[in-house]
């Protein structure tokens, strides 16, 4: 009889456990199991999400907002912190130019994304090495940050969104070096040897993010990517002060960027136990296009096939999250990338009734587009010097930047030991050292071009042996 | 039978007489007469044609080579020099660089285009002043040069041809200021209402040419315009050293311009007599165009009934001239007309075995890229200032560059004042001071733009105070 009772109580001792365990861990699976027809998965599979924002400053605002967006979307879509991994620089909400301290907004009328972001890699710990680790499951590799890495397993699903700058075969990040599109792909190769995920999707927010991928990404990784742009054109930033629809008149930055808020926005309104991927990627295109005025060309690469699931697959499910203006896709107001701190600097200036900060401004100002046009003329001067050419040649579509990858890194090193940090603006020009690889240049030519370019050139605080080199 | 003698003699005379008089005038008279079934021209006309090459200096070889080179073609039609006005330079035949000295070729097989080519305004005296002038037919309004007009009579017609260095709204000059488009515009609807020709045609080669006509030119002036390229393009230079098909070796320049090339290799190697204008501007559109690769948009403008004209009522007709390796419409190696010099340099410096030569041409070399860059960001800076836009809009189709062409001129020369010469290169940026009058800027606005953007800048040999003002 005791034993008998015995024997009960812990039955239901473990019934009790199993119930705790399950309610503990199983949102997402249960999501998974249940939510989709098109879902091959059944079972034991967990979502894991990496979201990086790569960039740092006030004037970059919308990358850490859009990051910290697609955080909200996958919390409330049943996505559990300890499968979301985030990037930021984390110094937007703090910044005393942030009208609204402690709180960053993504959409003239939205809430606080930034409430309950976990603070996975911030500061110094964002960077292109953490990234590659926590992607690999790589703990003894991270540097700094939580800790935290996708130790996911065979069936799971990863989703990855990244929101930054770019450039041909570049993605920024907040500490140099930035990531080079060859040392992802490897990265992503070796997730996919290492039999730790099941699917994969990527989506990249960048200028020439279409460079990361073309010519570049297998079709057999089970990885399906969509960019903001093709290989060749920038991407835009959006809900800037001043334009249409607006920033609220307290903002002097740009709040989101124009793929990012366009899935995140149809991520939100839609029921996306039944959008497609490939639906998705379709509005998105559409809004992004921008109805033919200033906007970019949205592509997808890898195993197409995937875009046939659903998108709750990865990015889980919260019907009618919200519903936002944007959706009518009325053509937007944007700003280039490249152009958001010049744009929001004139704001200031404009607004400001201080002399003294008019003065100051006026003189930053001056100092980045002087720092911009020799830029400009460097790079063109070298192309000149070394390809005797004026166009900027595009490989044809399929086609990977470049095949030396290590080549490529060098003539960037060789440009800046002579000619001063690329910085954000400047990623813009990596299509030229690669052109100058593909040429069969050597290090020795670049070196040579650079020094007559830049001799007698002052790079001041854009030495990089301050900011760091790009590569 | 004395009598009888005398008066037989004297009909014997006047019949010789008359004879001579018609050898000598009746070349293009006889050809309107009787070359085109479309013409609709009988009797007692004249074709008059006006040339103008709108630059100077070697490295601008080409627009001079165009207008030789169509001179040769009148001619040879039948037009008389006393009814060809030419306005050239005339400094590329003696230029010691000029591999060939006292020739000029259009093509890199082409003959000797220079040979006999009037020298009616060369050098100080090619000017607007002059162009208009010679247009109206208003002698005393000449100054300089052989003082040749165009005296044309009711019956007649007239051929302009324009090759130069361009920008919105403006055309090139060697000395300053530049043809605006408003005061071109003038001009023809003054000589329309002097009622002294029949109909006219115009070609004009220059990067954003249509910008000329573009909401400008009405259509009942009887006057029929095709332009190298849109009002927001560049056009090409064309038989560049070094690209396909190459000027020969010792040539470090571009010998000609697509669009310029085009209309004279196709004038050379049709009928004329049969071939309508229309015909020629689908043959020119399609050449120019480049097979999609690097070329312009050729666009008509004004009364297009003219076109169905055949081409030899303008240009007069000699059947097969030559048959130019042009006609096959493959595709040519080009180079932005903006960028001909730099790039004509770095030829020489390539091919250059003199150390203190090269290092010369790397000092104006960086000197001019320095200065480009100076120009750019400067423009870029005035229009934050003002506009806070970064986009360069532009107006829709069928609207002129700006209505306030005085307030356009008084934003060039402000710019010009603080921040030095706008050069060819620079042209390109009157559309950018278009749009701070159309946003109705005041010039004081603009002059404290300026004054901020290029205090302390040294304008050096780009003083417009030396170079002259473009406006």
């Amino acid at each position: 009889m005791g034993n008998t009772t015995m024997v009960f109580q812990l039955n239901l001792l473990l019934l009790f456990l199993l119930v705790i365990q399950f309610s503990e861990s199983s949102k997402p699976k249960l999501f998974n199991m249940f939510s989709s027809t098109n879902d091959k998965q059944h079972g034991n599979n967990t979502i894991w999400a990496v979201l990086v924002a790569g960039s740092k400053g006030y004037y970059n605002y919308r990358h850490q907002a859009d990051v910290c967006h697609a955080y909200q979307i996958l919390r409330h879509g049943g996505l559990k912190d300890e499968n979301i991994i985030v990037f930021m620089y984390d110094d937007i909400a703090s910044d005393p130019k942030n009208p609204r301290p402690g709180v960053i907004i993504n959409n003239p009328n939205g809430s606080n994304v930034y409430a309950d972001v976990p603070k996975d890699y911030t500061g110094e710990s964002v960077t292109a090495a953490n990234f590659y680790a926590v992607l690999l499951g790589n703990k003894t590799a991270v540097k700094g940050g939580s800790g935290k890495v996708v130790a996911s397993k065979r069936n799971d699903k990863i989703f990855v969104f990244y929101s930054d700058h770019g450039g041909p075969g570049v993605l920024g990040m907040p500490s140099m070096p930035l990531v080079f599109a060859n040392d992802f792909i490897k990265v992503l190769k070796t997730k996919h040897a290492s039999r730790t995920y099941d699917e994969m999707v990527i989506y990249i927010e960048s200028c020439e993010s279409g460079s990361i991928f073309e010519g570049l990404l297998p079709k057999d990784l089970n990885i399906y990517v969509t960019t903001a742009s093709n290989a060749t054109e920038n991407s835009w930033a959006t809900y800037c002060p001043d334009m249409k629809p607006p920033a609220p008149p307290e903002y002097d930055t740009c709040l989101g960027d124009l793929y990012s808020i366009s899935w995140m926005e149809n991520s939100e309104s839609e029921d996306l136990r039944h959008e497609t991927l490939k639906q998705q990627y379709l509005k998105v295109k559409k809004r992004t296009y921008n109805n033919d005025d200033y906007g970019s060309h949205v592509m997808q690469y890898g195993t197409l096939g995937i875009s046939k699931e659903t998108v709750s697959v990865y990015q889980g499910s919260t019907r009618n999250l919200s519903s936002n203006p944007g959706q009518s896709y009325g053509s937007m107001g944007v700003v280039h990338q490249r152009d958001v701190d010049l744009y929001s600097m004139w704001q200031t200036y404009k607004k400001s009734r201080e002399e003294s900060q008019k003065e100051d401004l006026l003189k930053q100002i001056k100092e980045i587009t002087a720092y911009r046009a020799h830029l400009d003329s460097s790079v063109d001067m070298i192309q000149r010097y070394l390809l005797a050419s004026t166009h900027i040649s595009v490989r044809g579509e399929g086609m990977a930047l470049v095949d030396d990858w290590e080549c490529l890194k060098s003539m960037v090193r060789t440009f800046e030991t002579h000619c001063g940090s690329l910085t954000e603006y400047g990623m813009k020009h990596t299509r030229t050292f690669a052109n100058i690889c593909n040429n069969g240049f050597t290090k020795k030519a670049m070196e040579e071009a650079s020094k007559e370019t830049c001799s007698g050139h002052n790079m001041g605080k854009w030495n990089p042996a301050i900011v760091g080199y790009s590569a």
